[in-house]
């Protein structure tokens, strides 16, 4: 497999599974968070298959095409590891879903980087929320689900918070 | 269609291209030479479905994931408006497979590059030789035949330079 291979199944995958999350929590009105925004294909993917449902996303620096850039207030400003706890304290745990492509290429970092925010995404989610993520998340009491079958194992994972 | 659609496409339709035109001239021995380097995925794909050719990869600056990095002396480093006619002067009509992906995102930029570097391009090709492309070009002699069936039309095009 080469990179580029590899690098499609991540793309499909994420497509899948962020098409499967909106479709499972369509009962939920809480906002959908997106760490992570850089070209912002996929928050543009977000927006078009998300309705009524407020879209937020995390970002140190807004560097995305102007095609897909989201508005001022919609954004959070700043490092995950200030942000995301101050979104707890904003938010509660309504979140509805949340979507991570940590997509650094150094696999070591990434793990790391995982680990060290997943406690801070868990609280987030709302009973029935989705964590939708292309790395394998840290979590204490999420239940990790099946990817959709259009999804490629290894390339995405799904975490849901149950009651 | 969201942003993050239509690269899928394109990404899924480059790769489609890439492995038909190897396939369709794997009877030449001549240089692949591929404009633009930028991650490298591409490149590295390149690699790994050529073989008995020699890879050539056009730019400006390296800047590609330490994987996929190709040798110094398979780089021709510099704008590709020098480093093309330097290339004919170099290998003569000689290149089996030529692959642009110029990838900006403003189309009308794109398509006057393509403009500009059309016909420094259409002069290294072998007889039997193809250029594939993210982009329409604009070439005088060479024939835009049909794209395969797991590629999507728009996304990519393929010309051929017939004897």
């Amino acid at each position: 497999m080469s990179r580029l291979d590899v690098f499609i199944d991540r793309m499909v995958s994420q497509r899948a599974c962020i098409d499967f999350a909106v479709q499972a929590t369509s009962h939920l009105s809480g906002p959908v968070f997106e760490l992570g925004l850089g070209n912002g294909r996929t928050y543009d993917h977000i927006r078009e298959v998300v309705s009524g449902r407020d879209i937020f996303v995390f970002e140190r620096e807004v560097a995305s095409n102007p095609a897909s850039t989201p508005p001022e207030d919609r954004v959070l400003l700043g490092d995950v590891r200030e942000t995301l706890p101050a979104a707890l304290a904003r938010f509660g745990a309504t979140a509805s879903i949340i979507h991570a492509d940590l997509g650094g290429h150094n696999l070591e970092r990434n793990d790391q980087f995982a680990r060290a925010i997943s406690p801070a995404i868990e609280p987030l989610l709302a009973v029935g929320g989705l964590m939708v993520s292309s790395d394998c998340m840290y979590f204490e009491a999420l239940t990790e689900i099946e990817i959709p079958e259009n999804a490629v194992a290894g390339r995405c994972f799904i975490y849901r918070k149950d009651a």
